[in-house]
């Protein structure tokens, strides 16, 4: 009880006092005394409690009852707060983020054919976690604390920026980038992800100014899907450059990136020669099992799908052998070379693409050996 | 020598100064005299003396000599000394050890039918390496440094409990309880290993207060394998939520850990489905080598063994692809649910079951196709 | 343009006050103002010009026009400076430096069949990024800081060291000296790479005191990749031996790296038998494509290549799974051996070269099955 007064006395001393610019652009007023929540929560959730009394907030006097309305929406709404309670203060964040893909990550995933193939408790635990980011800024600004050291270390993009379909925290920690900063602990040392991606503190993160988003499509497309035009592909790469100008020539930054270009454009020739093989075999009628005995894809029908969104469950053993190649192989060879990362683009990219392909020859092969003659 | 006089005084000083809960509970007289060993030890090895000094034992007056008996026994026991020596004074600690599944890690180890199949040098560089956490404390506890710091890092559990059988280290690193301690490395801001399986200190791990011990099995069992009664289960899930709840409220955490019972549900299913494909292989005596051609198992002698104690080398393929499945993948699956990890649960477990079926079942066409005439 | 100032004082107090042993042992007289360079970079290149002013150099005058000449040669060349540079300051590291591997890393690299075999812009991506060692002081000192703790550091190995066919960093990561050093970051409570690999600060790294440089070669070889004497071998066992023992037994030690040599003893003879295998499949006719239907070998011809420099391209699927098995495999289990990393040795390492050679023997089988008939 005491403990909770001195929490009340800190909060008033720091509205009195801090003329911070993170203070509510309007005066929220609440209904509820926030003391009706704290007296419980410091001994229910101590954990919870003391994380918002190191924070920001606490300081600036933004409490329990601020967020979360009141105890009954609290818990009716199982204590989420959505990003246009948070951007009652934080504005400009705000109209930032609804321009960023974080902001149809939700979305986006409800029609993924993927999504639609797996069981429920298996979207809680793996896509829901991540995809919520759309509904929740403590995605990345990890609650009660709001730290911004929290929020900006390359480790917090990481938990949902990472694994086999998409290792952008495992590129950039192999990338010499990534080394200088986890030694130095210093962003005017080397870049940390929203060096690149969220430049100058934007939350367009990914329509800022690096050139995704992209999937695993070659094409740099906006939020609709479209494919940007090749004068503002050049404007965002012109942008880069310049973030880049910090500690590098602009020559050296342009031909590193070129080459990454390169790389991606090798990336999906090859990835071409493993569909060439697949069409054929599917045109010499040895899928098996055929697209008449499986279960139609969720979005696409009873189509061949090599590449996004094609599913991972139920198809050919050579369309998983593709699967393989396009969606843990080729997107590592594509997106380490902007990364940095040798051993992304060579060990776990390009040599696991290379055996894949001999992989696929093969095994059509096989099916040709195999399964022609009882056809 | 100077230096050697220095640490002795040291040592009596601290002696004669501290009343701390370390020091001893009853007084261990020595034959020999700690100089004898330290006046060498200082020059030869000059890491582990260091380490020592600067160590709590050496704060309150245990040297070499209280652990390691005489010199000449340390010498024959190549400087080995055991939980009981260590239970000599910390008593509390090792009557919990004791009932931990880590205090028979070696004997366990050393029935199993995988150990018996491997070569000794490999034995010695992988199984006995961790596996001899029954027989030292300085598994964990580091010598000679022994520092609290280095015991309750979760670095120092993974450095066993990581791989690609049991990569506890990694799942719990990348979800967002490790994202947070390894940004703040605070352990009131984020869990920990031990804040969940050595709740409050506990040296009774995984008997503790999470829901372990379990291997690949579906099972919750106690230490003689037998599965613990629904009443005792539901005991430490209360228990376990009472860990969380010092951050998430309890409906919150509850749901969460039922997501995650569904996940392992889900995982041991689809594993259900690869072996359903092998035992009409074997029953159709497609299996090459057959039962009869090879190796008997070590254990289970001339059975076909499906998830534990299954081998990896020696069997056909199809065995060999589901090996993968429910060693590599399903364990993946199941424990990243409860340790929040969603690309545990997809990418590195859930996509790799579904591609490892696809890969059984194709096997067994192939197996059909080429050896069912050759019979 | 103050701040350039104040930096040109800052050189000339340097200058004048210091007499470290960093500087420069003949006096450079540049014909160009460094002010000309700086002037501009301070604005342009900021990082790096913060980078710089922190450095050792910075406070020893050693400036832009020291290293880079004059500002049109630095833009000619691209910024680079050579070895030979920096060792008209650093003659013994530069003297060390070029008996170590590192010294060959760009032309070992250029006739290397895997090299040749890859289209340039995955050489330039992959290849050349940390081959050009050889080249580039600045490999391991990072510019234009040149701090000691960002060269020493484990990571910076690791930015090279690392990925599937030589996972160094990733073995020490996960042995108890690499878990240690990253608890307490103190080289003086666990070894890290430079420990043993550039004892006492030698820069004659691989040459030093361990027993490489190997390769995936089961001998120790010398620069012209002739093995070394078993005399030589065990005077540099004795040597490793020495370091160890700062905080092990000698004998401890000795046993430790014997039990490393039979797990290298023992991963090569697996080899041996996928490798037996794959010779047997040869004679009866069975590789597809055979030798002469694909592309030779740019070093070695239409022959039949089994483990370095054997491609992971354009082979049979056979020989694909055998350099999953070398490549990938063996090497984690031997150099693991010496890393103290139990999950390499066995679960990364022993465990997937049995599984690749379930899959050897089977594919065999099928090469027969299906095959034969057709010749």
């Amino acid at each position: 009880m005491k403990k909770y007064i001195k929490i009340t006395l800190l909060i008033a001393l720091s509205l009195s006092l801090t003329t911070c610019s993170l203070i509510p652009t309007k005066v929220i007023v609440s209904e509820m005394d926030p003391g009706f929540c704290m007296n419980c929560h410091q001994q229910v959730t101590p954990g919870l409690f003391q994380s918002w009394v190191e924070s920001k907030h606490a300081k600036n006097g933004v409490n329990c009852i601020t967020c979360h309305t009141d105890h009954q929406a609290a818990s009716d709404q199982k204590a989420m707060v959505f990003p246009d309670k948070c951007g009652e203060c934080h504005a400009k964040q705000l109209q930032e983020f609804q321009m960023s893909r974080h902001s149809i990550g939700f979305d986006r995933m409800r029609i993924q054919g993927e999504y639609l193939g797996i069981p429920q408790e298996i979207r809680s635990a793996f896509c829901e976690r991540c995809h919520t980011v759309q509904k929740r800024c403590n995605s990345c600004h990890t609650s009660h604390r709001f730290s911004l050291k929290e929020a900006r270390d390359p480790y917090a993009c990481g938990c949902c920026h990472l694994g086999p379909d998409h290792p952008h925290k495992e590129m950039y920690k192999t990338s010499l980038h990534g080394t200088i900063y986890k030694i130095t602990q210093n962003p005017d040392r080397a870049p940390r992800c929203v060096t690149c991606h969220m430049p100058y503190g934007t939350h367009n993160s990914s329509f800022g100014i690096a050139r995704g988003p992209a999937g695993t499509r070659s094409e740099v497309v906006n939020m609709k899907e479209i494919p940007i035009s090749k004068e503002d592909e050049e404007k965002r790469r012109e942008e880069m450059i310049g973030v880049c100008a910090s500690c590098h020539s602009r020559r050296f930054a342009r031909e590193q990136l070129e080459n990454a270009d390169q790389v991606k454009e090798a990336g999906f020739e090859l990835q071409k020669k493993g569909k060439d093989v697949i069409h054929e075999i599917a045109k010499e009628g040895l899928l098996y099992p055929s697209l008449a005995e499986r279960m139609p894809h969720p979005t696409e029908g009873r189509t061949l799908v090599l590449a996004d969104p094609q599913l991972y469950l139920g198809t050919s053993q050579i369309e998983r052998l593709f699967f393989t190649m396009f969606k843990f192989h080729n997107i590592r060879v594509w997106k380490s070379g902007y990364h940095f990362s040798p051993s992304y683009t060579h060990g776990y990219g390009w040599a696991e693409m290379q055996l894949d392909l001999i992989d696929i020859k093969e095994e059509a092969e096989k099916l040709r050996g195999i399964f022609r003659e009882k056809k």
